[in-house]
């Protein structure tokens, strides 16, 4: 399953026009072999804290997916920024 | 133009079935207004240095892409692993 057949299945509908300050971080990871340990979990609060120097995020504004196809894991973070 | 249009419109034919390991990072910035400043070249390098403590890569393996289309910018980070 390519990055893009993942994304095509997960879209929803468009949201409300309002203009949101919104964050999108997707990392595929595509294994070699497939019992090789994979490390997005540990990766992916790294990155919520590498942004946090960017932008003032909370925890509750953070939306997390992982899911493995085969050999080809998939994390992707929504993050929703607060009006300033 | 949305994440999916952009990854359908740069998506390459399929590369040789060779296993190689791949990471794939996409971080799409939706901005409120369009005068805000992107952090997203800054970004970019910390996200390698993130990566780095989990797995060796040097910078030559790193392709970066970094596109803006009115209020979005897309940051792309395409990272080949060396075999081990």
């Amino acid at each position: 399953m390519s990055i893009l057949d993942f994304l095509r299945a997960r879209k929803k509908a468009p949201t409300a026009s309002i203009a949101k300050e919104r964050l999108q971080i997707i990392v595929a990871h595509e294994r070699g072999q497939r019992d090789e340990p994979d490390y997005l979990p540990a990766l992916q609060k790294e990155l919520v804290e590498v942004i946090r120097k960017y932008v003032n995020i909370d925890h509750e504004q953070v939306q997390v997916a992982l899911e493995n196809q085969g050999s080809c894991s998939i994390l992707e973070l929504n993050i929703t920024l607060p009006d300033r």
